[in-house]
């Protein structure tokens, strides 16, 4: 029985498939904003124009020209004439001289001669036609200026950058209404093992029923992929070379999930390697769960083939597939957020191996969270239904304490 | 010219808003689970049958009733009569007796007789027919019994679950194929302001594009709900009193961004008020951005006026709008993610009111992160594209000092 004789630690094994994956720009396709939600930019964006195009009040008050209230104040007001009222969403049909100001509300345009806006609060209006100002104000003081917020042609979201709300304002403030996004990444999605049947059958003895195929076309889809079901193929070589060569010619990258006895991970093996150079780089990965994970590369795609135990796919879908997948859709990288929690026990682990184990988040004292582990064998899909978060353990150390602060990735 | 008297605390005004609202449940629908990602449970799922339905091996080794190996070491090997081989996907076609054993795979069913499961390295075959124990197994060790990840009858996910990877794998693993999910909530998105113009119109000297509608409804979107866009209403009490009732028919809540200026701010209260009891609970909140707030019931939902500024509409989305949908759909609470940085910069904040700051996380040493505030008035989108994150500063907080460990939101 080969064994893994150079298990690689994840982000090792991680590395080294990326070493041998090309450099390619992702495909990109040509989106209406509001439905490019959640989509990767495939190409810079640059201001048509300047925003604001016309200097803005940033308050309720007074426009005015500043020189025209230095040293005012309660006990000294500046008094200024009364000139009119900007109209909101029109330019005002009238421009400031000197001595002037006029009533402007917040996001009105200035009057051309006028530079400053006084807040209403420093301000009385005692006689009419006229405006006494209590404090005086800098030039451009509550004004948003031509070009603050973006300068004409300037590069105000960059390829790789995930299309957010904040985006999506952006691109209408310029009147961008259609973008170019990296494509889906299409991912070939492979279950094998005879023992294996559809979820839609009812398993006779010793069968059991199709969860990867499901688990991992939803992670996909979750990162920005567009998964294709190959269905479940026999543990014969020639069946799953065949279909794993036709998802390898109609996708980006393909993933396995092996039968669940050693003789079909060696089989995912063996196809990979037949299906292009350089084949398997990493056999065995020093992780629990997820050893026996295997990566490739074949004339340029990546083939993952994964533990068939539903647990370890899945946990090492999210270690190492969804990265994947962002990777080529050419997403800049960003913080992973965790939540910080006090672990209830104490954990083991093994010495140079890196662990993720379920974990379960309950309220703790002072809005403090605990992290529960869940205890269970690793092919018991329910453990990871009960959990909410996984808890990295890293190799170097061998276990955690109960009470230790952890970081706690939410799943 | 009314002002905010009785600025609210967020959580007490949040808080107000619920006392409000009634308890009622989500409406479901029927859902296949392949099209459920990321939805919420409307009902408990219950285990049809148990989950492993047969006793399975969950390593690779031999069958055996563990009183066979009792004693049994490398130096004193138990020997036993191989029998056969368990088939993959098939009930073996033979019972162990005492004394026998069967080869057996990772996930193969045990053979009647058999109790326990020797791991092949513990094993040795020297003479055909037999095999060496060397080492003892007690009764269901390698074993998974049935009903060991889940009891028939046992409720598996409960009402108000989102719907991850693994409930989708934990539903095919029970067969369940479809499920009833909360429908998605309808939310009214209505600009109002006489300056705003569509994203598609050139917008002439003192016009801005309408920037909330499409933030608004991204964000909608993105926490599960399903966005009505109403259009942009003039300034008219009229106008938006009668936009406004025809969404409140229409959809389970409304969101009204005013125009910029005061007037239009009361305006929305006014008709909040006109459209159903007990009208507005909240004028003003004491946060920054966000401060001119205005949460309404009108007959049983929930709307909100939300300020015309950009930066705070969608961040006052995130803080009060995307849990109050996650409200409605039925979601169980779960923990929020963060993410630690060092903060750049001294940043100042006015003890009593809760501040939330754009920030840019940046790379720092040690795998650190730090957290780069980005300044700018706020009702410039482009410092929300800029930013990566929301800092809070609690209300109890006069200020934050550079070099502090703050945590920062995701957006």
């Amino acid at each position: 029985m080969p064994e893994f004789l150079h298990l690689l630690p994840p982000r090792e094994a991680y590395a080294r498939l990326l070493r041998h994956l090309p450099d390619a720009e992702p495909v990109a396709e040509t989106l209406d904003v509001v439905h490019a939600l959640g989509r990767v930019l495939a190409e810079d964006v640059r201001a048509p124009h300047p925003l604001p195009e016309f200097p803005r009040s940033s308050v309720d008050g007074y426009a005015v020209r500043a020189a025209d209230t230095y040293g005012a104040s309660e006990s000294l007001p500046a008094y200024l004439t009364l000139v009119g009222e900007v109209p909101m969403g029109a330019a005002p049909e009238f421009a400031l001289a000197a001595g002037q100001a006029a009533l402007i509300h917040t996001g009105g345009m200035l009057p051309e001669g006028a530079d400053a806006v006084v807040m209403l609060e420093y301000t009385q209006t005692a006689r009419e036609g006229e405006v006494e100002i209590l404090r005086a104000v800098a030039d451009g003081e509550n004004v948003i200026r031509v070009g603050e917020d973006v300068a004409e042609g300037q590069v105000v979201m960059r390829k790789g950058s995930p299309i957010r709300e904040a985006e999506v304002g952006g691109l209408m403030a310029l009147g961008v209404e259609s973008v170019r996004v990296a494509r889906k990444v299409r991912v070939g999605v492979i279950s094998t093992g005879d023992e294996v049947v559809p979820p839609s059958q009812r398993p006779a003895p010793g069968q059991v029923r199709d969860i990867n195929s499901y688990t991992l076309s939803a992670l996909v889809e979750h990162y920005g992929g567009e998964a294709r079901r190959y269905g479940i193929v026999p543990d014969r070589f020639e069946a799953l070379r065949e279909v794993a060569e036709r998802a390898l010619s109609e996708c980006d990258m393909v993933l396995i999930t092996a039968g669940s006895s050693a003789s079909t991970r060696d089989m995912t093996a063996e196809v990979i390697n037949s299906l292009g150079k350089p084949g398997v780089v990493v056999h065995g990965i020093n992780t629990r769960p997820g050893k026996p994970t295997i990566l490739g590369v074949c004339d340029g795609k990546a083939v993952i083939g994964l533990p068939g135990n539903p647990v370890s796919a899945l946990v090492n879908g999210y270690m190492l597939v969804a990265p994947l997948i962002e990777r080529l859709l050419g997403k800049r990288p960003r913080p992973r957020p965790t939540v910080r929690a006090r672990l209830t026990v104490n954990l083991p682990s093994q010495a140079g191996r890196e662990d993720w184990w379920p974990v379960r988040l309950l309220d703790g004292e002072d809005g403090e969270y605990r992290a529960d582990p869940i205890f269970g064998k690793s092919n018991l899909i329910f453990t990871l239904v009960a959990a909410n978060g996984l808890l990295r353990i890293p190799p170097d150390a061998t276990g955690l304490s109960a009470g230790e602060v952890v970081e706690v990735m939410l799943i």
